[in-house]
Order: structure tokens, then C-alpha cells, then sequence
């Protein structure tokens, strides 16, 4: 087999076969292909397209590039495709556990406006983000939650692809996308999945159209795999919590915890739900039911406080920062927009977020949204509070640029 | 201006500016931008094409990657696309050179079962390809003929890109071939420029329909650059000439520029009569009955001499190896077909061609072919010489499947 034939193969639009895909893929993990012949090679899928079966071939690639994990029962798992605010996990994986419903997630870190929630339990001092696959079977046997970051071992193809991808404009790819996704929830053993796709301008999906397609490919792959594959499609225009930067993410996720109704709790009610239902073989409303119970009566709560104490975290020593400034607002008139991608910016001015993989963040710092989308205000209203540990930051108007008043 | 931009440009199939592309190429040849998002972005140019604007602006940014050669005349140059036992040149300088037409011309050498010019060259003893600037000018005066390598300051940016194509599965693109031959011709100086382009499987371009494009793109950008451009399609599929193996060619395309007529004197009174009805404003017929002259009265010969002693080349010394094995018919029949790519790659095992950049050739070693399609042969004729320096060379059936019999 040669690598100048599968690239010109797909070049000219050709199916390839599991022994090419192995031979290109594998062959670029073991370093016997090199960066320049993969990045024509993701070109090509990115332009031409791979087939489904092409694209169950190389997930199947990918999971067998690495160790796979086994739970002695069905396991839940929860992915998206990335937000602005989005702490969801913060909020399901304990409402699932109060229902006795276990769920197991490697999670990533943020890159570029989006938070990731691994650096979100890095804000949680003490928290132990390094579990090894016998902590993970233990953790989920006594406290149903176990959440860490990826292994190393944990389909190592999908993380140097994943790097090449990021610096070859071939990230917008479904087949790629649904391989890199699907790899990594099989190779960790998830039965039932929920995957939250995110769509919009900011988003990795900019269409609906597109956002169908790539929840109607992961369903049928989830198939392939045995595993029930469920989908929500969210707009990524708006901040899904009122709260952006890692510490203070978490701190609006226990408020909800604590039955604070804000607007993430509704999109983790429906996640929550689509889990339940599933994992039970419940309708949706039923699981509604149920998770909004355990919500009300406190046992999400402390199946939340059980697993960051099972995990090592240590909830009263979350910090954020004391210097906290106000962004007022310049007029009368109701707030018509408050903009995902601006609040993103802005944290990763604040030191909230990453510019570059190498950058370090700084938990304590973000945006907290005090108003609304609706909400009708007056010229002079706190808008936001913007915690800060730079008190010579310089931030210009288009930096606060956040609220479309009119 | 963002390289990831101008890659996710080309991949959506959107034209991209002359900055843009400079940024890019002129980015790669100063190693700002790595090997691997130069790949990505040719395999979407390979892909999604080039508006001829584009390739325009791309070839105007490939000249001026290096220094251009100005002579104070009007000068032919020739190219070829590539062939087997394709000694046109060896012909034509002389042609033109006797009726005081000048040709300076670049060549390069041969990978892979396709010979190069210069490899030729070499196998006439002290021939020095390494002309300077002035040298080239001066021989112009001189001899009316200068042929020698590609040097590095000429079109350095063609130099890696090609390096790179070659590698990465995006050598079939009309833009990126038409950007590539045009970029060191106009580079060159040259104002007359005649191009065979090669057609059939062994070539680039495989089929008539993709040569027919790349005439007209060839055509039409030397009308952008004020140079005059011919082209002509030929077959891939037989060889050029009864010789194979860089001395043998040589030595085929002094027999007939002694007079002697093979299939080499066809296709090279062609291309000759292009080029002098070009440069004397004639009709091709006119140019042909000039080009037939000198070669009948051996004036062309006298200006290959001069040519080849005005670049230091001793045609006395020009050796060929003296072990010859014979090719015999194992049948009776008539000869339907000659397979240039056979005769290309015995080439390569008898050691006359290279497998990969860094092989040494043996410049006396090749084939040479005793019938023509069309001959009627009985079992047992001999067919073919072949010259070799090992004795113990192994040669199977399919290394000697030149001919098909029928």
C-alpha cells in the first residue's frame, strides 16, 4: 500500500477501504507518514466528503488506536460541541446520580472562547482531574459520577488528527467531527450518550442544515456501535449560563444545584431528561419528572457535594477574584441580544480562557450576566460584574460591547 | 492576514486575492508557514482549481521569487512535459541555431521513468550544465544555443512547491502545472516557447480533454506576459525515439541530425517549424520546408557541434556500455505496439533513470529498439539491444515485455 494512492484516491472523490484508512491513519500515529501528506489527506475528506461506512471504518480506527474502558453496567455519557457559560455536566451528572443513573465523562480543556470543563474542576481546589481507569470503576460503583480529564491512552489518534486539524482549516469536516466525537465516547463506554450541538456563527456548526446532518450521523453511528445516541441542537449565540470563567461557573451551577431557577436550569433539565428517559426507557416527560424531583428535594445536591469529595475537591476553597468591576448601561431600552462570542472574548482578556494551548488561565476571573435577554433596562443599571485580578486592565468599549439594547 | 483564513477560503471555493496568495507562497519559500498547511491549501487548489485570474497572479508570484534573465534579443525556449526517449531538444537547438534563431533553455533532470534533458547532457563528457547568467548570454551571441540545470535563483518558490506536490498527491492540477511550466519560462526570458504536452496514462495529464485545457491556459497566459506559446499534444504511450538511456538517445539524435530518419525526425521537424514560424512570423509549412533544409545539408549538425564544444562537451567520448544482451521475438507476428512505460522502467533497472531524487545514473546502460510498430518480425529476430554493466542482471518476462506481437 502507498500513501501517494490513498491521497489521490480520495483526491478524485474514490471510497476508501478499512486497510487504507488504517494504513494512512495508523501510519501517521506511528510516525511513518508524515504531517504533510495527513494534512493533504484531511483536505481532501474535508472537501470531498467520507462515505458512512467509510467513517465507521475510521472510528473504529480510532477507538482501537487506544485502550478502551468497561463498566460492569450501562453507563451514561454527555457531550457538546462547545458553549459559552455551558456547565451543564455540573448540573446532569448529579440530578442522574440522585436517580441511582451512572454517569462516566473524560472531558477536555478550553481552547479560544470556548470553556472546557476540565479547567472548570481545576477551579475546585483539590479536585482530581488525573482518575485512572480502576478509579473510574470504583468512583462510578460508589458515588455514580466519575469525571476526569482524557487519558493519554484514550484514542491517541483522535488527539494528534485533532491538533493537525486545528492548523489545516480542516476542523468543519462531519465525518471527522462524528469520528472524533463517537471515537472517544465508545473508547470510553458509554451506553447511552447525549450530545448537545452547538450552532451558530461562533460554533464549529454554522447551519442547521449542518447541525441535522451531523446529529443524524452520530445517531447512526451510535447504532453501529450499540450505543443509544440522543441529540439537542442549541443556538451558540447566546451564553448558556449568566456566568462565563471557570470558578464562578461552577458557583452558578451549585446555585442551580441549590434550586436557583436560571436559564442554564431549563437546557439541563432537557439533557438531564433525554438521559433519564433513555437509560430507563422512560418518554422525555417522564424523565423531566424525575430530574426536576431530585433537583427540588436536594439529592442532586448531595450527590454533586459526594462526587467533588469522592474526587478530592474541596467546594469552600473555590475562589474568585475580589476586584470586581461594573459595566453599566449607557441607555434606557430592553436588552435584545447579549452576545455569546463578546462574553468569550472578554473572559479570555480577563485571563479566563486560552489564547494558545501553552496559556495558563486564571480561575478566578469572568463575567457575571446580571440581566436578561428581555429584561428591560434603565441608562445607569449594572449590566455585568467583571471580576478581574488586573486592576490596571485596559478594556475598551468594544471589549464590554456584551448587551444589544434597543 | 491569517494563513488558516486564506486555507479555509480555498477549501469553501471562494477565489483568493494576490496578496493572499502571496502571503502564502512567498510565506512557505521564507519558512514562516510549515510544510503542512501548505499541503492542505494545494490539495484544495488541486481540488477546488484556480480561476485562470489566480493562476495569473500565482505565476506572477512565482517569477518573481527569484531573479529573470533579460537577453537583448527576442529567444525561443522549448518544453516537454515529459516523454520517453525524448531527445527533441538535441535536435531542434541545431535546427534553429543554423538559421540564426537563438533558444536558451533550462532543463531538468529525470525521475522516475520520464528522462531529463540535463541527465542527457551529462553523458557527453565535460558538458557543463552549470551556466551563469552571463555565460548563458554570452553563448547566445556566440553558438545562438544555451542549455543548462535550472539554477537555485530561478524560481526558487517552483523548487519547493513542486518538491511538495510531488509528495502530497497534487501534481494533477492544471493551475498549479500551468503556474509551474510558465513561471520559468517567462523567468528564462523567453519569447517564443513551444510545449509538448504529454498525454496518456504514464503521463500527468491523462486524458485528451485535461491536455486540450492545459494547451489553452498555456496559450493564453503567455498572451498576459507578452511571450508567444505553442503547444502540441502527444501520445505518452510509444516512445519518442528507437533509444532509451541517456548516451544512447544522444547518440540516436546525432544519426539524424547526420540525416538519418527516424521517428525522432517527425516529431522534431514539427516542433522546429513552430518555433521558426513563430519567430519569423511564417506559416508552420514555411517553417518546416527552413527546419528540413538544415538538417539535409548539415548545417544543423554544424551548429550542434559548436553548441556542444561552446559548453566544454567532447561528443568523441560519449560512451556507451559494451555489454550488450539481445531481445529476441519468441514468435512470428507483426509488431501493434512499442510501451513507452516498459522501455521506461527496464531503463530505470538497467540503472539509466532514477527511483528516487538521490540515485545515481549510469549514463552508458539503456535500450535500444531495432523494429518499429508496424514491423512484421519472425520467432527468433532480435528486437531490442540492451546495454548493461552487469552481467549477472536479472531480468524477468516483465522486465522484457516491450513489444506486443499479434
Amino acid at each position: 500500500m502507498n500513501i501517494l494512492d490513498i491521497i489521490n484516491k480520495k483526491r478524485l472523490n474514490k471510497e476508501l477501504t478499512y486497510e487504507e484508512l488504517s494504513y494512512a491513519f495508523n501510519g501517521y500515529l506511528n510516525k511513518d507518514i508524515p504531517d504533510y501528506q495527513m494534512s493533504a489527506l484531511l483536505m481532501a475528506i474535508t472537501i470531498n466528503g467520507l462515505s458512512f461506512y467509510e467513517t465507521y471504518n475510521l472510528t473504529k480506527i480510532f477507538v482501537e488506536s487506544g485502550e478502551t474502558y468497561h463498566f460492569d453496567e450501562k453507563v451514561c455519557d454527555k457531550h457538546s460541541t462547545g458553549g459559552i457559560g455551558d456547565t451543564v455536566t455540573f448540573i446532569i451528572a448529579p440530578i442522574l446520580a440522585a436517580l441511582d443513573i451512572p454517569i462516566a465523562k473524560m472531558s477536555g480543556r478550553g481552547l479560544g472562547i470556548t470553556g472546557g470543563t476540565i479547567d472548570k474542576l481545576e477551579s475546585i481546589p483539590g479536585y482530581n482531574i488525573n482518575l485512572t481507569k480502576e478509579e473510574y470503576y470504583k468512583n462510578i460503583k460508589e458515588c455514580r459520577i466519575a469525571i476526569g480529564a482524557q487519558t493519554d491512552n484514550l484514542v491517541p489518534l483522535d488527539k494528534v488528527i485533532y491538533a493537525l486539524r486545528d492548523v489545516t482549516g480542516t476542523t468543519e469536516s462531519i465525518p471527522l467531527i462524528v469520528s472524533s466525537i463517537m471515537s472517544k465516547k465508545i473508547a470510553c463506554g458509554a451506553s447511552f450518550i447525549v450530545i448537545d450541538i452547538k450552532c451558530g456563527e461562533g460554533a464549529l456548526i454554522k447551519t442547521e442544515e449542518d447541525a441535522k446532518v451531523l446529529s443524524e450521523w452520530l445517531i447512526k453511528m451510535g447504532r453501529k456501535f450499540n450505543v443509544n445516541v440522543k441529540t439537542l441542537i442549541t443556538p451558540m449565540d447566546e451564553p448558556l449560563s449568566n456566568s462565563i470563567g471557570n470558578a464562578l461557573e461552577v458557583l452558578e451551577a451549585i446555585e442551580v444545584l441549590k434550586g436557583k431557577e436560571t436559564k442554564l436550569t431549563k437546557v439541563s433539565l432537557d439533557v438531564a431528561a433525554t438521559l433519564i428517559a433513555s437509560y430507563k426507557g422512560l418518554l422525555p416527560e417522564s424523565g423531566y419528572i424525575l430530574a426536576k424531583e431530585v433537583l427540588k428535594n436536594g439529592k442532586a445536591y448531595e450527590a454533586f457535594e459526594k462526587w467533588i469529595s469522592t474526587q478530592g475537591g474541596d467546594l469552600s476553597k473555590i475562589k474568585v477574584s475580589d476586584k470586581v468591576l461594573t459595566l453599566r448601561s449607557a441607555k434606557d431600552g430592553q436588552i435584545t441580544h447579549i452576545s455569546a462570542l463578546a462574553c468569550g472574548k472578554l473572559s479570555i482578556k480577563l485571563g479566563a480562557g486560552r489564547q494558545t494551548k501553552d496559556s495558563k488561565i486564571d480561575y478566578s476571573v469572568g463575567v457575571k450576566l446580571l440581566k436578561n435577554k428581555g429584561d428591560r433596562v434603565k441608562k445607569g443599571d449594572v449590566l455585568a460584574e467583571i471580576y478581574t485580578n488586573d486592576v490596571n486592565i485596559d478594556l475598551s468599549a468594544e471589549d464590554l460591547n456584551l448587551f444589544t439594547i434597543i
